[in-house]
């Protein structure tokens, strides 16, 4: 399975979520991103910096150090960065030599998250980071989740929504979700899947959302922006007319060796002021992510556990999730050939 | 240290014992064995199942899904798998592929514990499966203990019961155990120790449960049934005759890499029905075992502490476990070159 | 690096600190030290044994075991050893053979510490075993810590003393302490580093310590006595002369891999009997201590957690650094030419 073996390991010159923005404040935030320490603070003006998360001094994280006059000062010896990564001080000597410079990450703060450009800085783009505000909807629950399993299990679970029906049996899947039609588009870096269910019993979850349980018209679908984001849509209608309609969007960022950052966001075009829907909203959002991560742990700890990496079986299900994986493959084979 | 060595790693074609009869019931229950996972389930029918652990579509642990109509549904996308390992259904496309087909093992539930043959199917035989009970005794103590530590380890400790009047102190174990002479037989694939100590002072676990701390006569042994069985027996008399004999099964089963699943069950063939020496036995029995286990998890220990793996000195108390050793050895050779 | 790669690991002919005296009783106590197991224990006439900590016969910790008459037995099988390492007395034979014999390591119990000679015993000279007692001076403060970290990230802490101002700031640390001139001068075996802060302000923990937060002149230093002891003072003057003078000793043994042993006296030469005096050094040296602990280990996890270790850059506050790390690496590379 590409992605999963250790010398394709994943696209760099992309814009990744890194941090919910409120996590990124004076206080320097450390955050392994794509097997790189990384770390973050907020200045005085507001705007975000991401440095090398590592002293090249002596190693020591730079994220126990502290921010003084918007430069980060090391916590071991006093060395102090500039927001571009220029050290600037060094305490033993008068000058700062720039061997002991650092890399500074092009970072793009939405108001919901931090985004990171790991990759060749001179190719970041602001305009890429992805919009994921969508007219009418309002985005009412966040979450994060730290999973300790590799990022393409991830991605892998959301290019593959059959899996509602047993991963999310009794929450938000419906019965028969896998045997309606896909409908499947693509573009250069995207693969979209959607679905629809006619006349189906409406899920426990949305059920208890809507206080409605009779039969449903469901169409739903996820678009995967490769290599950092799941957009989803879920719609519901009954026989008054629409029940509601969500969007969803998921972001994966890889993180320590076989361990990934998953932050979600939830919106929903209706009732937007109920407090009540929205913790209904958090609860059912929260349950699920618990699913989905506990399916990646596990089949991350199947996988390390045998004596060798398995092959996987494909079957008609996956056939989104085939050209998503090699959407991912081609984008890293296309930065290697760069370099 | 043959057995020890990871080229050489365990006869398969044999039964084991892999669970508890209770322990398999109607919900799936995940264990891996001889470093493989394996998922057991029990029918309507009341004969368990045990099947591949491991989903062949994206390596989803198959105990965490559930059982319909007595088939294994995946918990993940819903393949189903049927007792004999065939995939029977996938939820996106109207027929099964042979590829999704998973390993059934053989078993046999004794009433005791569940027997898997991990090995070639083809070759199982039910009746090559130890028959543990014996005319005259009654099972009053099962036990189990999950030990990190290679199973060899716990062979070599049944292997030289010179280790009783040690590890065993102010338990189990008589004093100058070491010092009586040992007796010895052997067969195509078993290995029997036996020792006699005449007049000795009554071992304090024993002393409990007679309720006579005289000088005994203890006749003890043990038969190692290459790979995964030791039967024990325990005899004391005093001078008013005898006071009370004992069968102890010791069931030994690799598990995930130097961990191994330790099954035990004793017996004895006076008092039947007395409850508290019941009690007594499941004392001594928890007490003896928690030493047996922390002496081989602390050498796993020190063996991978250490830069190398050690070779060990063997001396005259040893020569009953390297005859054991020796038909491991052979036992996994034989096996090797037959494939 | 170099006393941080793999193949140069750490001088064996010296006197290390293995434990302090009152650790080691008449009950086997278990220590790694160069990644190798030690078992100390007390003989009747008071002096300290140490041997291999493993039992050759099982590779089981004779730690586990007890002592009988001075000599140390096996908890498994009974093997017994005498203080010099011989094998005397296997249970289940008569003669006790010399593949059984382990390594008996030159110990020195100086009340405080007890010293081992890891290396060649014909090498080892007691009269190198370092005199930590100072004329004037009395120890009234020690400590031990486990550290998660290679040892040699303990000795890089000590050899550059500009950390004082930023890890320990708020503590032990000077503002401007790696702004004055250090002064260095150095032997076959040793480095020594020294500077002298004039009118600076009293560092917090020395403020509390002397009542007294006025400018001070602040002389201290630092010796490395390649490779396992550190010895420094700290002596503070005020308008009205001396204030106090702080003597510290640091021992640094190399544990299991990527683990250390970190043991610190302190002394001082006033007010010798005042309590208070005393539960403040304890107090301000813990806080220090714990800081120190938490860098090393912050650098290993750090070191540990990127793909390949990284180098670091030197800056001119290291000089006194990669002096002492090469005495390191001559006295490493010394002890291979002659093996």
């Amino acid at each position: 399975m590409y992605p999963l073996l250790e010398n394709l390991f994943a696209p760099l010159n992309s814009w990744y979520v890194a941090a919910s923005s409120d996590e990124v404040t004076t206080t320097p935030l450390e955050r392994w991103l794509l097997e790189q320490p990384v770390v973050f603070y907020r200045r005085s003006n507001g705007s975000v910096t991401a440095l090398d998360g590592r002293c090249p001094h002596r190693h020591f994280p730079l994220a126990k150090g502290r921010v003084v006059d918007d430069n980060l000062q090391c916590g071991y010896h006093g060395l102090t960065f500039a927001p571009d990564g220029r050290c600037i001080h060094v305490p033993s000597q008068p000058f700062a030599p720039a061997a002991c410079n650092i890399a500074a990450h092009p970072v793009v703060d939405d108001g919901t998250w931090v985004w990171i450009w790991p990759g060749d800085p001179a190719r970041a783009d602001v305009r890429l980071v992805p919009n994921t505000a969508a007219e009418g909807f309002r985005t009412s629950v966040r979450a994060y989740r730290h999973v300790r399993g590799r990022y393409m299990l991830l991605h892998d679970n959301l290019l593959d929504l059959t899996h509602l029906e047993y991963l999310h049996a009794g929450g938000i899947g419906s019965t028969g979700a896998a045997d309606v039609l896909e409908h499947r588009t693509q573009g250069e870096d995207w693969v979209k899947s959607e679905r629809e269910q006619v006349d189906t019993p409406c899920p426990p979850h949305f059920a208890a959302l809507f206080g409605y349980s009779g039969p449903v018209t469901r169409r739903f679908g996820m678009t995967c922006h490769v290599p950092a984001l799941h957009v989803g849509y879920d719609e519901f209608s009954g026989p008054s007319g629409t029940l509601g309609r969500f969007r969803v969007c998921h972001a994966i960022t890889p993180g320590r060796k076989c361990e990934a950052h998953y932050f979600v966001t939830a919106a929903r075009d209706f009732a937007l002021d109920n407090q009540d829907l929205t913790a209904g909203m958090h609860n059912a959002l929260g349950k699920t992510l618990d699913e989905d991560v506990a399916a990646a742990e596990a089949i991350e700890q199947m996988i390390t556990s045998l004596r060798e990496e398995p092959r996987d079986v494909l079957v008609r299900g996956d056939a989104t999730c085939v050209r998503g994986r090699r959407l991912f493959e081609s984008m890293i084979r296309r930065e290697s050939a760069n370099l």
